[in-house]
């Protein structure tokens, strides 16, 4: 069987034990998972026994070259139509559908003779564990991320532009290899640096500040996401010293508290208690980590609101940040996967504290 | 009044016409319209007499430089909880929503006391008209995405692969001074050029190849979107000659058809009839065109199914092709402004057939 038979296999599994008849799925990178194809349009109907998938006129000779383990189809004129005519077609009477759908097409679903079942976050729930394939082109993209780093490291010193650094590392990372890059690159310094998301400015790097650089790196359509905090040269750097011990330590503790059945909220409390004993609890608004592959930001979430055990196969980000205003920040952001019932790091590069003449 | 303020006070008018109450407002770049905020994360909400923004943590400094014309406020924990109390405070009674807000999340709101109301496309509506400010910087846009491909233009030739050509054109347009560019660049010769929407592969230029470029710009997030096609010296080119001159005209037909009170569906007819009347009409399946601004692909859709009267303002695009298994595509794509009853082109770059020696 294809990877993509399994996958589907594993759906249909779900949907008969759901006793719902077929699972409508549009969200694009849903679609891709399940089908192979790399497109921009595109749906697949999983039915009990079959999959289909159909896609317009722009893409037809790439999906055929692409799509594997499903029946396939043309989509010509309006969805809805189409949708029509396949429940009537295939008997289905109970349709399930992503949590995601846009509430325009889900009112129009609702025209169609079929009992509608949200199925929230079926495709996402599989996709949170990541097989030997997945896992190969996500080591595969940290490792371009980090070559394109190194590469562009030694430009990173004061005098440099935000900007001018971002395009560098950016045009690296393409140069690396990966065809797209999975978010708009972060490189922010001094003041800058106490936005958790900055968009890099023509301000030049001066002494003594910070400078996170936050990046992605992709292969085969999956991910890497990182970060790492610099120090320029300068005086009174107390403070900042002080700030990314803490902040490394609390990366630290949640890296060690990553094993098989523990809860997310638990690993992003090591990283907050240690962050709140340090007396910085007010500088850290936003969550530990997330889960990365065909989507820079998927599940689970590594946060306090709600949880996720962790399993086999999860790869998720560990990224503890301190963000004073005036001072700057300091963010570092590590890859991890569970394996054998124990974390990994999938990120290599140090995590020391660098002070850059 | 900044033309934030103006926005909102349209929007306050169909709110008060329509005898909602309020207006919740998360799509991203409908937020950014509405305030002016360039994060990825935040909503607004607009009430007869108010306009209120909300982001989180991460994004407290840049939404206080950024956001204008709204009171600002932060969200901390669930944004559901919040729109409990906002609804409480505020008196909202009927809540109107966009049409893309996701089903989970449209079915949190359902537990909200209040009456649910679907606005679908009310921003989605005011942005296909252009104001002065909107309009510079898509002509900002357009003019980095014509530099761009001139500085590349001589590197396309017999030889040189998809990708090479794709990643120059991308770091070109970076230094032209684009922030972020609309989509991944398409560069497709020879058979690739006959799928409509490629992803430039390892594949070198051949002789008599057709070779599609298809790019866009950016400037102050809004986008341009162009697309050229060269040929290249050969046996044999009569026949791409031919689909070549039934395009390009195809195109003329459809920018001659532009006019105040015009119907989208009557430009599309207009390409779509002389692509026919070639007898190619079975190769051309995609619309003729779309809205370009602050999403690469907004209203108005310029296509067969259904239609929308051209106003002054508007930008779109008219871009018809040919696209024939095996022997190749042709794809001509301009941008266009409905300025004073008359279409007038932004794109400046020849549409003559080149064929490259």
């Amino acid at each position: 069987m294809t990877i993509q038979e399994i996958r589907i296999k594993n759906v249909q599994n779900v949907i008969r034990r759901k006793r719902t008849d077929a699972l409508y799925v549009s969200a694009i990178k849903n679609v891709r998972y399940l089908s192979g194809f790399t497109g921009s349009s595109g749906f697949v109907m999983i039915t009990k026994d079959r999959g289909l998938f159909f896609t317009d006129f722009r893409y037809k000779e790439q999906s055929e070259a692409e799509v594997k383990g499903c029946e396939t189809g043309n989509e010509k004129g309006n969805r809805i139509s189409l949708l029509r005519r396949l429940v009537k077609s295939l008997g289905i009477k109970r349709l399930g559908f992503e949590a995601s759908l846009p509430y325009e097409f889900y009112s129009l679903l609702k025209g169609l003779p079929v009992t509608l079942e949200p199925n929230p976050n079926i495709i996402e729930n599989f996709r949170k564990v990541k097989d030997e394939t997945e896992i190969n082109a996500i080591v595969s993209a940290v490792e371009r991320a980090e070559a394109a780093f190194l590469k562009v490291k030694p430009f990173i010193k004061v005098g440099a532009r935000e900007r001018g650094i971002s395009l560098r590392l950016e045009e690296q990372l393409k140069r690396e290899g990966c065809k797209s890059i999975p978010f708009d690159i972060i490189v922010a310094s001094g003041e800058n640096s106490s936005k958790p998301h900055a968009q890099p400015t023509e301000k030049k790097i001066g002494k003594g500040d910070f400078v996170i650089i936050d990046w992605g790196g992709e292969a085969e359509g999956y991910y890497s996401d990182m970060t790492r905090t610099l120090l320029m040269a300068g005086a009174g750097l107390h403070e900042k010293i002080k700030i990314y011990t803490v902040v490394n330590k609390a990366r630290q503790k949640a890296v060690s508290a990553v094993g098989a059945g523990v809860k997310t909220q638990d690993i992003d409390r090591a990283a907050r208690e240690t962050i709140k004993k340090a007396g910085y609890e007010a500088f850290f608004g936003h969550g530990t980590g997330h889960g990365v592959g065909l989507d820079v930001h998927e599940a689970p979430r590594v946060s306090w609101p709600k949880g996720d055990r962790v399993s086999d196969g999860f790869v998720f980000t560990i990224e503890p940040g301190i963000y004073v205003p005036k001072l700057g920040g300091v963010r570092i952001e590590d890859m991890l996967i569970l394996k054998g019932r124990k974390g990994r790091l999938l990120t290599s590069l140090s995590r020391e504290l660098e002070i850059i003449k």
